[in-house]
């Protein structure tokens, strides 16, 4: 199985990211030596997905840590946890990854020893391994708890990646899907291109096809019409942050899937680790959404497609209220809220 | 104004095509002397729009009529018309226009004189030069009718295009737009950029640039988020054919925008020539839905996103059920079904 999150030999070794804005035409890697590295990856989506975020940013946390020297260790530690927090605001993983990683940290007095410094390290190094360990273990339980929902013969929608590529391990939708297929059942996948960055046709198209699942994509507007002709019978995509009331927010484009599944009768579902709540918010109305340049709609991976000057929107995420939800998949069962 | 079609000279003129492939990046026209020529233009979409596709076939039966030298006429004027109307399926405005010039000739012998032949070609020409001039004034009168729907600072939301490119004037959807722009209205218009092939960013986007149109794109996945966000005052667009119980077909997605904007409460207007109303068939279920190539969406403009061998589900058109339509702006008037 491609990994898309790895980390390369011991305490003193590197992060090896699979470079996901080269996907499907070229499989590079991208080596992740010091924070800033990680930080570029995780801004220009060179890895991307919440739970993958999440591990990145721990071996980021870590990375930023081992090249303390000298000076005010608390206020750099800090630093490296503002650096990586703001890296991007929608995605809760990140932060609460980040934070986890901080914690141990936080007690501590402002000048460490160098030899306090290097048990610190390490305590680093063996929290970020830990998280990416229970990130490869959560989507082996997710898959396990939302493949028993997949009927026979069933025509699936997802969207965006929610994948082997958003995670450390199987993913979050798609573990469902993987697991379904190891439980020896036929169904069919329908993957969303999902515009304006393509994960759909570019990263989940891609990794099915490794897998040997039944793929086939569609553009965004095609959605509708396909639930009217009774072609779906199942929605399974992930989340970037969950709301105390439920409420998703997701890549841009799922409220209206979920609108769609609602009117057509459709279970929505959403698949999403522990992490992905945000207990520390009511609704999704408190949830940041990030908007990103204009010229990833006004060009397509690289090449413009509009004409010059042109004004465009491009907020990332959107929300989908709980009330659209069927429910939500995690590790420890399936949350349902209605 | 810029024109998508034009007829260059008298008799023994050619018809001029703007290459709506090339645009937003280039400027260049297509010189139509023959049938096959035109027949190619539909086919790729050089040319279309519904009522531009009408002008167009007009122009290539008379185009196919002048090159008849001997023989059956009246079995090669038939294989001219079956030509055209199988050029594209869904618009009914291509078949309108070819059975309006084939009726022409319909009642003939089968053989005709050569002065008879020249006489028939002059009748068919002018009745082509007609169907020209009528919709030019067609889209003026649409433009006036819709144009008292648009309130000052309205958010308006178009989709595909529908404007001066899918006509021989100034548009359906998009001569309300000008006509309320020209009555010194202020609002906004987003255009939604229609994959798979981009009518919206590279299209509707140009023109409306052009026209100094206050103008914004986004992806097709977008348009949920920006209607709960309470962004958008109304919806306007054209149609490809409509059904006798208000049923419309139109460009793929336009479902869902209009399932999108009952939901959410938006007045959502179709504007189309009454030449697309098809009183032969009941309802939408009726209309032919044109499956296209599935290389539309596995690369966008000719450049591969997806990888390969991946399949892709393509339907040019989908059909919105009348109940969603707030009514039809036609060049008789705003046409109501609820």
């Amino acid at each position: 199985m491609i990994k898309a999150i790895e980390w390369i030999g011991k305490e003193n070794g590197y992060l090896k990211l699979l470079d996901q804005t080269k996907l499907p035409h070229r499989i590079s890697y991208i080596t992740c030596k010091d924070i800033d590295t990680v930080v570029k990856a995780i801004k220009t989506l060179q890895v991307r997905g919440a739970p993958a975020i999440g591990v990145a940013a721990a071996y980021g946390f870590y990375l930023g840590a081992r090249s303390l020297k000298s000076g005010n260790f608390v206020k750099q530690l800090e630093n490296i946890k503002t650096k990586l927090i703001s890296a991007r605001p929608t995605a809760v993983n990140l932060a609460w990854a980040v934070n986890r990683m901080s914690q141990l940290t936080s007690s501590r007095v402002n000048e460490f020893t160098s030899s306090q410094l290097e048990a610190i390290e390490g305590q680093l190094f063996r929290e970020a391994m830990q998280i990416h360990k229970e990130d490869i273990i959560t989507c082996e339980k997710i898959g396990k708890q939302g493949a028993r929902l997949i009927k026979k013969g069933a025509r699936i929608l997802t969207y965006c990646n929610a994948g082997i590529l958003a995670t450390a391990g199987t993913g979050t939708a798609l573990a469902v899907i993987y697991q379904a297929q190891k439980d020896g059942k036929k169904f069919k996948v329908y993957a969303s291109e999902t515009r304006p960055l393509l994960q759909g046709a570019r990263l989940t198209a891609w990794e099915l096809q490794q897998m040997k699942v039944n793929v086939t994509i569609l553009c965004d507007n095609m959605i509708g019409k396909l639930m009217a002709d009774g072609e779906i019978d199942m929605v399974i995509l992930g989340a970037d942050r969950i709301a105390s009331n439920g409420d998703a927010a997701n890549k841009i484009g799922t409220y209206q899937v979920a609108l769609l599944a609602h009117y057509h009768k459709i279970p929505f579902y959403i698949a999403s680790p522990i992490s992905t709540f945000d207990y520390s918010i009511k609704s999704g109305k408190q949830i940041p959404i990030e908007f990103r340049n204009e010229n990833e709609v006004t060009s397509i991976l690289g090449n413009p497609v509009a004409p010059k000057g042109i004004k465009a929107y491009n907020p990332a995420f959107d929300v989908t209220p709980s009330r659209f939800i069927s429910g939500i998949i995690t590790e420890k069962g399936i949350k349902r809220y209605q």
